[in-house]
């Protein structure tokens, strides 16, 4: 049974989402319908962008993606159905699909041209099902648009090294339910940039000279509970995404705070590692 | 395979929806459940009335509906089960179907009495559930009530139009996730009343004198991107719903705020629409 | 078909769950999954007692049920799949299912040994999906673990009676969705404690004589809508989890406030029940 998930800022409320599963039912009967989020920050592409990456790969090949961000038809945002990694994203081009396509190629990338009226103001409805019924049915790509060669990009997505390689000026990419904040620096790009140095994270008056693996992994579970530094311990991870996370330990946003409160950190502000010219050793202290 | 739907002011965190899920998935393996909402405001009927009507149509006839908003049973507010426009309604009998039934007369309505015992405080799952699953399993609706020949009304649903037929008084009916303000007033009454004549919308300072098709056609795309007037563009539009709405381009009501904080605008204040005697031209300027 | 559930602190936002569900859809095509909650708040490992207690009975047997809520492996907080009740339990062993386990004696329980790499930070994806699968495939909890004999308990859960058996100590529980205020006081202990005799439930200023059935069963029908006390009328009432609720009739917590708010009652704030000598009649009139 082909698979359609939904990522949009619909929001929890509004009738959009049901309308959306609606129509495909209308549709199709045969066919199952995910929702991975409709509570993207309205127009919000650099959420949508790493939310959709995180999820998409969990989920069988020929899965079909639509997310409905940002998605009105307009003469700068055209209407993309995307072959990407054996998945298929239904979208508009306004670069939501950088994070994934900066990593893997797409193998084919279509401007939807089905658009019988182009007034709707409803798309995703209007456009994107079709698009995505049609492709459960098993059509192709070819039937329901044009191929073109390149995605738009975000331009913000990438960190930038400096000349001598020992620094990276990074940002934050996304907060989480917890409250931690994902920076836009991965595994990859730490490694390959630190080659094993020791180094020091930033992020205004936070500091870190240790990345976890996991969150327990920053506690000292050999101290007895009352002695050990639990509540509020700061610490710095890459997540289960592969990003670099400043996080605290068990937070709760609405009661004690949060890595995003505690640290003063907000979307899009930066973050800087220096790299040392000494290797690292595996030391278990943070600062 | 039978479609149960269900809009509700559960909200998304407690145990109800998963509670209601559980038992119709007990009482029967082979349906579908989609969640139309769950986050309506408590008690808000107007709410659930503007959500569902929008939803329902999408689905494919002969699906089956249930609305848990102000459910319990009293004196005042019987149980019902609707056949309208060929969907199946299960809901309390308090206005909550007046947007559609005030347009399309329902084909058969009963007042449910399969209540054994009158005192449950969950009739979502007691009363609605067992009826949705004799319905989805085939059953028929004089099998769970007796007939009866209305539904209960809202009063503060319908618009009101003055006696010379140039002037139009709604209200806001709904703000959606985006903080756009939906009125109570539908493209079907403004151009019967219109005629074609030009207008002017007022809701406290903003001022309309064209209703857009999409939210895009008010920004002007021959202009480079820095010279438009984009960000905080106003408008008013005819939404995928079919109602006049009033609205920011792009907004974010977490950020730069929403047609509704921006405009001083909420639910049931008053917008009117005065004509001209003049025929519209089609002007592309708003004020 | 198998049925798994979903209880987290994921949250309706981030990727986790679609995260998840694509992943057990990967594992397994014929399978259905649940949502229970999404927003228990983080790390609130009462809420998430609450809340699956009172949602996996309405499921049919043999349901599988992941909870994911404080859910990282460390020396103090192992995995566990539980049988209790002829349902399925994944969670790690940190008091979750104290609700439950209080009333019905697990049948197995296993503590889960299938960690190839115990670094992990996402294990619901990483274990419990595993796990939960090789169940709904038909597997036994044997192959995934070894058989212990207790479950943790929270301590907070019980309430507290006195040596005269005239007076219950209780806290909140929970508060849901339209603010009304679970207790810890189920119905069994209050009338196995009370034998009939009239009491007052006292809450910081708020009084109680009476607990009704139904929320409408303290609004008195027989006087016109004018003159009857319905808005903000507080009243005690069973739930339909059988636990002690102080409520506000019809209450709306962004609106006109709610029974936590009016009452001034927060997460486990203290409920006392004092019972009289005398047997209690059946008055109507709350104070």
């Amino acid at each position: 049974m082909a698979i359609i998930t939904l990522t949009t800022d619909f929001g929890e409320k509004d009738h959009f989402a049901g309308a959306v599963k609606g129509t495909i039912y209308s549709e199709m009967n045969e066919v199952r319908i995910v929702d991975i989020s409709h509570s993207i920050s309205p127009f919000h592409i650099t959420e949508a962008s790493y939310i959709i990456k995180n999820a998409y790969k969990c989920f069988p090949e020929g899965t079909i993606h639509i997310i409905g961000i940002d998605s009105e038809l307009t003469p700068e945002n055209k209407h993309l159905a995307v072959l990407l990694d054996g998945h298929y994203f239904i979208c508009a081009n306004n670069g939501i699909l950088s994070l994934i396509a900066s990593e893997i190629k797409p193998e084919k990338i279509v401007e939807i041209n089905i658009h019988n009226t182009v007034d709707t103001n409803f798309p995703v409805l209007d456009v994107f099902v079709r698009v995505a019924c049609h492709l459960a049915r098993g059509g192709t790509l070819e039937v329901v648009g044009k191929t073109i060669e390149n995605l738009k990009y975000l331009k913000e997505v990438e960190p930038y090294i400096n000349a001598e390689k020992d620094q990276i000026i990074g940002h934050v990419l996304y907060i989480d339910n917890y409250g931690n904040v994902v920076t836009n620096i991965n595994r990859k790009l730490f490694d390959n940039t630190g080659k094993g140095r020791s180094f020091t994270i930033k992020a205004r008056t936070a500091k870190f000279t240790e990345i976890h693996e996991t969150y327990s992994d920053a506690i000292n579970f050999k101290l007895e509970k009352e002695k050990r530094e639990e509540d509020g311990k700061k610490l710095a991870i890459f997540n289960s995404a592969g990003y670099i996370e400043l996080a605290i330990y068990k937070s709760n946003p609405s009661t004690v705070g949060s890595a995003s409160t505690l640290f003063g950190l907000d979307l899009r502000d930066s973050i800087t590692i220096n790299f040392n010219k000494d290797v690292r050793t595996n030391s278990k202290d943070g600062l």
